[in-house]
């Protein structure tokens, strides 16, 4: 394999800060799983869930084979077989072990895999130590780094669905339930924010690191529109659920309603009816749904299902970053440690809770931006091949690091999946 | 069930035109089973393909439903349990049997299913005959017309997966195995077209009959674009064949290249290998492929694969609409009676085989357009639910009414979905 | 492929009775369609039920490949391919067309089948007016027969699930619902009748013609025994259902527990519930169940878990076959042209029901004899590569010819069928 | 639940030794696993094999539900989820976690696991203390040591299972690949053992612990016949293979032929190709297949379809029994703590390695002895329910212990399963 070059069009990465943040990256991944024994790092609760060892184990394998065996002479693989271990989808870099079965295998244990990481993390910092002025391997790095920012959040919401799925739902930590509301039961109303419609600019064209899909800028068409100021509540999706939105075809796009009915669907994901109210699982374990906080682990089928219901829609992807230049890049992030979202908050004619808190289903189905190129070789396959039947989501989520989001950013996932920290906030 | 109420705005059609309509589609649906034995009208070779007769009895539901049930004053259904039987998938007209099973139901009888369409045409007729002005069932009529010719195309595309299922490879009919070249070997090349980008204005507003999801018209923004002078030939998919192109991982979606590993893909359905060259089934039996035909039977992701290998790419469907202004609604249509693709002709620097033929994968989901709103009621069901993991196709086909088309005419399926007359053209 | 010879033991049949049996059986076999409209001929509701002409095409495929085909000289095959379409699953005859489509095929017609029939049936009458005596076809001609009344069973079967799947229930005849009994409600009771143990002797030795799963004749320990003097009926089997049979996994083998819950089974296959009683489809339509009828179409789970709940226990086929010597070869079967169980009638003290109405499930799983040898070459695979998951059944049904069945005549199916005429009777 | 009468006819073991047997067999469970890292013992490869952590857990819940909460009042569940998580299959005793997704919950950790077995522990130990004569529970305490010992052997098995499915292919321990033959070439001819027939008497009567299934005692009638002196060895099996016996439909029954079409067989499992020699996978690791070494992990199929192209037969169940009298009960079992099967040594007239090395198929389907009555209550679940599409096995293995097996022990196992010690002699 060739070097792949990433992009030539940003600048190089100032080296001894791209080294600090490779140190702190890599140290928080390593700190995600603390917490946890290792038998919960070993598990798979379905296929789209990877074991925490896993996790730790690939984002490894990515910086041996994209950057240390690229780049370091008569570099030493660390074992033979973890690159078909733990390659995820890379068929440029090889074979890879199969995904649905990666909770079957016992070793190598998780002490193993953390030796494995300090073995590249050494071999990437000789790199850093001998270095001259622009490495070819600094825009490889970055990416790393981003790629790994990724599976944190998939560390995450993983263990949530293996700690979710076991019947004595054991928590992560039991400190992070998130914040309930103040008990007033007042929920702030929606107000909805003017957008001006017109040919609009979309896409990234800054000298920082973005992925390949959020390029190239290009002009879109948008007509004028209006967007919420906030994510729809629990306590607004609950009135749809003893509307009757659950057993109501009519809301429904007929996949959807296909989902609803084979895996008996009646409420969002991890959500527990205990009497007459609801529980949800959390991060912290099992406790009451809150009416204020944004919905959460929904699918694409039940975002638009509601948004029907409510006589709105969900906005496009474009119309999703027009807005969101309204907002300031902050909110309930990965780096708040509260692991979930916040309860909303007042409007005063803003909008809030754009970035942070839930991923935020747009009516996007996920697509090339015109003249989209993909990066040169192996790395071309990160994010272009996954280009059918998944709609983008927008805005980052409370498991999401602050700095790995952007404005233009462009998460995507299939429409059944609810998994993630994913909500949505309605258009019209 | 209250009154469907399909399109306020379009004009009321001609009564006597539209009797006149009627009385012709209906007629070349029950045409278009003759040929065949009653065996072959029974069989369901698949979840997508239905039985002949199960499309002559649905069409007939259609109208017995929505018009006659509707507007005839103590209308009696044929039978109670057609229903049940030749519904499709509008939730909002009851339960239907599963769509799987179609073909596991030898009764009634296709003789029966000929009484059936008799007995609800003479019903329509009827209506017809006893009416004023502006009847509120014309346009349902309207719908029911269209709805009918879709289901002629599926007839044929249907009846064509049964035949070449069967070892026997037997024909439709005898006469149409369309039109080998003049066997000169030349294939007239391709001419990019340019067409000019900037604010274009999609979707349907004129004064006839359209679908709900052609509308509304609308604003969009493309760039600069050139077009491909005619789709891309059996003897040019070939060459991606023989270059490997089956083989190769890189230039296909990742659902893509799931589905050649599924479906050991190696050539365009009904292509089968003999000796060194290869052959294909038409509706009227196995022949040679010929290089110079459109290549028909591909998937989504062959054409998507084919695109990226030719260092290409599909249109989008705003693109195609856009430079359709271009050429005129003309071509080898169900018409031409010749059920199967022509060979293609020089361009001259115009647009070719842009209608008819083959239908043309556009790299566009399909989605709502702004501010889509669906037909009232059941029909409401017609195409918005839809709007999931499918991909746009324009231009119609060989199978399709002349009439039955238009420029802002949205065909839409999976983009696994090879039994259709489908195809495409390049962009770039 | 050699000349299989099937058993040398025999007598050679006597020719011209042969012939005679050869014409009945093919006549009967064709006669059997008729009532049937095309249609229903052609189509297939589950892998285990073949189309009506498909059954029609294979016993003649059978003539033809291991009669004319092998004892004509340059005999000429109907149609090439028909070997690959009706061969079942003789490995040593060729690959075959996957028996889960075989009602996926609409061609040959059902016409053109019966031209196949009338050309396989013309050269083995010429056969016939060549021969000398004891000719080496003879046995095949006999065995071809013996397999072709077992298809003759399996016509009426199979075609009773196609009706019955058919959401409008149309009937084969309508003059075959079964008698119902008098209406007195009352029903004979059983009688356990005594059968003393010791070495017996079960299986074949006479003269005639039998199948190599019933042969060699041999010694078995039996302890003494009781038999119930009839099978149970429908009112005994309604009795387990209101007592919860079918909700008590105690009652139940491991497997066939999961047989409940997969198949959501409640009662008998063919039975639904009207109001406060129960009906059953039969071949002359739905009509009520009857009390005094044996129970059928019941898997070898439910009449293993009624025997357990009943406190007794199905026999052994050892059992049943040293019972049977008690009672004559007659009953209620395919001649008696019912095409449906009879109501039981009063033991006075003997076996009854005993051959014909249902098969009758035993406790044994099928296997081979000790000493067992498999036909020759092709035909040995006719019983013996099946002994395994299978149970087996003795005593004919009312859709088996009387001539067919032997008191040594093992039947065998896998313990989930239900869609034979299948019962059984106690033992303790 | 009211107390389990396992067996009222045995004799009252004795106290003390029961409670030195209960000391000895819960201690080797625990050390079973001690090889283990934490990682192995949770994750789970097919639905068949369980986590050792399973094991660990679910023989305390044994002896928690059926002897400390039947016979300690007040007797204090250690955790109240444990007896969902850990039933097996036990519907007497309330509703199970889905056997297929025991390798998805990741808590209970080991640890707690290792408290929930030494509070079980203690309890039972109590009760040894309180204890007067002939207590209720001793019968029920015998079954959970026997029923301990089953888990023993699985635990081997599945654990193998597990590594080898690795692609590491890590040892379970490095000094346990079996003893390779002296490397002379050589293997022991096949002596045939004549044993005489007539009625002989099969079962258990003694006065010591048996399964119901081993009862009642009676009589069979049996021919003549001979069984060979050892079991196939993996050279003989190497011809069959180097013979295409995997690609031969004749040999195997038509279950077996899909099994080994659908799963691609094409040798036992575990045996890899490398070059042109085997290698198999052993608690040990991976190491050269021994031609003197008893045939293992083969299936039903393989071993039925091995017999029919040596020309001979698997035995009967009956007949293994009758000639089992003529070898002591001793081999190469768990306590020899080689966890492999030993190469084969000379006959000199006798029966060899009947006992331990691999459990030897019978040609016999697990049924029901003539009068078998199950143990009462929910115990009457542990074997009686599965007597359905299973063969069985007799003579235990290298990963059976010694006084776990009986010559009147039956073991049994769907036909296609391989993950057990199973091998086979043959007969005639």
């Amino acid at each position: 394999m060739s070097s792949p070059i990433v992009d030539t069009a940003i600048d190089s990465p100032n080296l001894s800060e791209l080294r600090g943040r490779f140190d702190a990256v890599r140290r928080r991944t390593s700190r995600l799983a603390e917490p946890l024994p290792v038998e919960d790092q070993v598990v798979q609760t379905m296929a789209n869930v990877s074991p925490t060892k896993w996790h730790l184990a690939h984002t490894a394998w990515f910086f041996e084979t994209f950057v240390a065996g690229e780049f370091i002479d008569d570099y030493q693989v660390f074992r033979d077989r973890f690159a078909y271990l733990f390659n995820s989808y890379y068929k440029g870099a090889g074979p890879c072990f199969e995904r649905s079965r990666r909770g079957t295998i016992g070793r190598p244990t998780v002490e193993t895999i953390g030796d494995y990481r300090s073995y590249v993390d050494d071999a990437v910092r000789r790199l850093f130590d001998s270095v001259d002025e622009s490495p070819a391997w600094a825009p490889i790095v970055e990416v790393g780094l981003h790629h790994e920012q990724q599976h944190q959040e998939l560390i995450l919401t993983d263990i949530k669905h293996v700690l979710a799925s076991n019947p004595l739902r054991p928590a992560y930590r039991d400190d992070c339930t998130g914040g309930l509301s103040d008990g007033s039961g007042s929920v702030p109303s929606v107000d909805w924010i003017d957008v001006a419609g017109g040919v609009h600019r979309i896409g990234y064209d800054g000298d920082r690191f973005c992925f390949d899909n959020e390029r190239p800028r290009h002009r879109v068409f948008v007509d004028d529109f209006q967007l919420a100021s906030r994510p729809v509540t629990c306590g607004e999706f609950i009135e749809f659920i003893e509307d009757g939105g659950y057993d109501t075809p009519r809301w429904w796009l007929s996949e959807g309603w296909q989902a609803v009915c084979e895996g008996d669907w009646q409420a969002p994901l991890y959500w527990e009816r205990r009497g007459d109210w609801w529980s949800t699982m959390t991060l912290g374990g099992m406790r009451p749904v809150d009416m204020a906080e944004p919905v959460c682990h929904v699918s694409y089928f039940e975002a638009d299902a509601f948004a029907r219901w409510a006589g709105a829609r969900l906005p496009t992807e474009a119309e999703w970053e027009v807005a969101s230049t309204m907002a300031d890049i902050d909110g309930n992030f990965l780096d708040s440690d509260r692991l979930h979202p916040q309860c909303v908050s007042e409007s005063d004619g803003a909008l809030r809770h754009l970035f942070g808190d839930v991923w935020e289903w747009t009516s996007s189905a996920y697509e090339a931006y015109p003249g989209f190129e993909p990066w040169d070789d192996t790395l071309g396959e990160y994010t272009g091949k996954f280009m059918c039947n998944q709609y983008v989501l927008r805005g980052g989520s409370c498991a999401t690091s602050k700095e790995h989001i952007r404005r233009t950013y462009r998460n995507f996932f299939a429409p059944q999946s609810r998994w993630q920290f994913s909500g949505f906030r309605l258009a019209r």
